[in-house]
């Protein structure tokens, strides 16, 4: 089927060819020409406004939105409440707040657009293994777009199927899913994100630990201001961790397409000496976050994930000189150097 | 080669015959005669006992030990101490706690038989897709034993190379790893189930924030003792959290071989409801934590999701009592009912 | 001064009461008949509606509100501003999320009315205590309300002057303190209740560390579904937390109200068996982990401190669940009975 | 009565002053000259050797060891093992671990030797304010220690009686108690530092949200790498964190003397800028929470402030350059600079 474009960054530049590949039709806009040129390139139509997009593409049409989430995607959202029409379809498939969706959803009925929202997983990696897609939004425009949802997934054969699956496989199977009215795809990406960042830290965790393990070999820290171990000759062993992250590919428990990207990760750079360790969060591990509180369930471990992304940024300064301040008070405790 | 192999559980039984499908001999004893029968008409040579065991193996000998940590292990490696001989070695490929290697191993050398540590990755899948093992001890035992680890492990085959990984395939790509001496590979294994715990407890929490995005929908709890949702509008999904745990297999992040076997359990049983939620530890997580902890290394994830194993068996009930009582003494607030 | 005072219950009618002991005059009023005459007994005016309540104020009229956060102290807010002229102030002393401030702020403004938002500490025991008071608003109203403020404060004499300070208290050193502009005061108290939180978290797990020190004594869980103790010798102790919690109250570094508390409840029924460890939670805890999240900043601590109550009340259970699943299929473990 | 006292730094010449001042005798003896000349100055009797002390106590002795927990506590018993006779008793005031105790204990018994372990808290204040012990040991000798007990604690004029005791004071009212046999009392005074830890994390991490609460004023980062805030205008208080750890301190829920030395230490340096926030932990944090571990009971709080303290030292570095690689791979993340 036929669909507009806009934003093409890495990830709609190859939404737009893996759809392409499956024999649908792009018609594509971006703020900058260059990208657009390269996808006309590869057979898309080009657009030099969201206006022409429009024009080029037959009632009732279909944009999918590919832009940063935020200001951004508002404006961009807002741009085609006016130059779409009654029946068009907006799918918004970035890293949009749910909350937003609401907001986005309310402005596009306005003038009888409806919106799509769609968690798209697969980062760089997307155009040759697929997106793993999580939707929301009516009925009838989800079904309308299967053809593109089906193209964009991975299908299938990516993964032996789940035993007792059988007969036609359902989109579930294929790599995505509908999953509730407007805002539930972005909820269930949200939440995929959120235990992102929990495995991304158990893995991160686990291997700190044996790096550490040689931790009974150092010099005796006499010192008042530091544990002295209780049994040294307990931690007296230098793992090679890329080996480690490479073993535990196949046939252990915690095998993960993130061990994967560890194990490669660290087999290009073993100490990983190129990185600082300040680690980013991009928002869906916050809001993972956030629902779980306003829902009430505990989420120790997704939240104490993100925290150890706040703390390496240094976020938790104040609150360490705090603890030094008390320490140095009751006890007369200087802090140690560096 | 030949190998010995006592303890015939689950575990032990699928690891003789992985060995014997790859053309290793296996001579087998159990504390019960069921399987060893069992193995016999397989094609293993049984033993009656520890010593007629070690008469059937040639020297020097070989002797896999899979059963039980802790006392019953202890047992056996005395046990061993008094047939084996110079020269001959104990792999043991239970869960024992490293610290426990470094007592068996100089138990061992006093009447010159070496040990080996296995740490044994793939719970009842390992006889169809190998084991990942993680293995400590002196050089060249390890190398000897070469063949039977290989025979084990899962083989490169199993997962896609590593970029930039070619020529001959690595020990470690093939899943198995010389990790160090005298209890790394227990160490190594340790850590593996205590990112594991990390992990599954990522998943479990994220399918629990989904299960629980309909929290707005339930009668106002207007109670003073229960705080109101600030936008119950929010949270009004009923997510399907079995095809979301399917849809995620394909493309997405978090795709790994504890989501599919979620995916299975989910699709088997929606609601789970023949579980309670009483989650056991087995020890590998404990030791984890109590690792990072003498090391001085943070592992919030994994001590977080330790802990959430000990709360789903009541063991924080006291301290929620004492926190209901000082709740009582300053605010007057009395329990809610459940 | 003049006051009056909307909502007559265990709080409101006691910093009535704490008022008129200073010589304060207050007109009360409450959707309840019963504690307006309880309190004209002692002195106050008494109003049967809040446009009686205005009319027995002279202008500019102060109304403290008193009532439970949310629905309730939105509607008297809102019914205020249709009695309140330019230049009354309303002073919430209630547990107004922050946000709401705001709203009822802009409410007000519409009719010329100021807000002045007071978080009010001290429970039940406030009356003798005095209350400690963290109030945001416009400077010219929490100057005017001055009096007010510092006879419901404790005092400077209510604890020993931080060395160094000297000369006049001020304000903070009485037990009160202008935080800043509008939501400011509920912000800080917001900060309180969640240090609050996570005081009462680190006593009771430690009471309940305690009470476990004879763990080692138990039976033998061979159980394969349990880890077994490493050295159970060490874990013998039998300890008496009332008197524990009685000792840490002089001398230690933990000494607090909050200890003062538990000593009590500890000493009145050790085994607190009258309580089932449901530990209810009333907003701050959550809003404060939600501010450190959208502020970016870690609180492990505190967040910990609210999940630990999430999870006393079982909302962990599908979590659990889904965690006991993977272990049956992974290792085909079946769970243990309670 | 008599008491011998070995170690006389800050803890350990404070003890033998406050013990003077109560009447009794002190026989004093440190590795270095100086403090044992200073104290004789006021009243003690002087050794130059740990054989000289005994030679100058009348038997049975009791001699109270107040040097740094680990290599110098064990090297001083085995010492005195070699000195004292049959009946005397050894009190280790010093924050060893419990397990050592037990060794200690064993090799005292050799000779006759009792042991009495006591948790002392207290810090560089405890010679105004007594000090707090948590005693373990044979019933006898603790008995016949008690007036060198009671002359330490606080005495129960320290704090209000708690309502419903009367009559005569308990030990536990007057700052001292007997918690158990051998190990009880470092056992006791363990986990109390471990809800140190959490205590003063609660209040660290409070401080920092205040301190953060500007957050939304700061220029917005558009940057694709951080997470915009969605309500910034909710953020844009400057909160006084010296005056609002003040205004605490009196009335509210969170009063404690660790509050009190917070609000002196942000009195004397509201930034506390001469702090590093580079956090030490003397080791009782770490047992506790390897305790708990030990136990099966859950310390989310306790272990959270432990792990707080290594992140701050950055022990946390490789596990966050692992995730920042993570990130790389999947997504093309680059990491920000600071």
């Amino acid at each position: 089927m036929e669909l507009g474009v806009v934003g093409l960054g890495r990830m709609g530049a190859n939404i737009v060819r893996r759809l392409q590949r499956a024999g649908h039709r792009c018609v594509v806009y971006d703020a900058h020409p260059e990208p657009v040129q390269a996808l006309v390139k590869e057979g898309a139509t080009g657009a030099g406004s969201l206006a022409e997009l429009a024009k080029h593409l037959a009632a009732p049409r279909a944009v999918w939105v590919m832009v940063p989430a935020g200001p951004v995607t508002d404006r961009v959202v807002e741009d085609l409440a006016g130059v779409l029409d009654r029946g068009d379809v907006v799918i918004d498939g970035g890293n949009t707040y749910y909350h937003d969706d609401l907001r986005h959803q309310a402005r596009l009925a306005e003038v009888g657009v409806d919106l799509v929202d769609c968690g798209t997983s697969g980062g760089v990696w997307g155009l040759e293994r697929g997106y793993c897609l999580m939707v929301g939004g009516p009925d009838e425009q989800v079904q309308r777009l299967a053809p593109i949802f089906s193209a964009l997934a991975p299908g299938v054969e990516a993964a032996p199927r789940t035993p007792g699956r059988s007969g036609e496989p359902s989109p579930e199977e294929q790599g995505w899913l509908h999953c509730g009215p407007c805002g539930a795809g972005h909820f269930v990406k949200m939440v995929h994100n959120g235990i992102e960042y929990g495995m991304m830290a158990a893995i991160a965790e686990g291997l700190n630990i044996l790096k550490h393990a040689d931790a009974g070999t150092q010099a005796g820290d006499a010192d008042a201001e530091t544990a002295p171990m209780e049994r040294p000759e307990l931690y007296r062993y230098r793992i090679d961790t890329a080996k480690v992250a490479e073993v535990w590919r196949r046939g252990s428990v915690i095998g993960s397409w993130l061990l994967d990207l560890t194990a490669q990760a660290l087999f290009e750079s073993p100490d990983l000496s190129d990185l600082a360790g300040r680690v980013s969060d991009s928002g869906e591990g916050r809001w993972t976050s956030i629902a779980a509180i306003e829902e009430g369930v505990p989420a120790p471990v997704l939240t104490a994930a993100l925290y150890a992304r706040f703390a390496s940024r240094d976020l938790d300064n104040f609150a360490n000189r705090v603890l030094s301040a008390m320490r140095r008070q009751f006890g007369g405790h200087q802090e140690r150097p560096a």
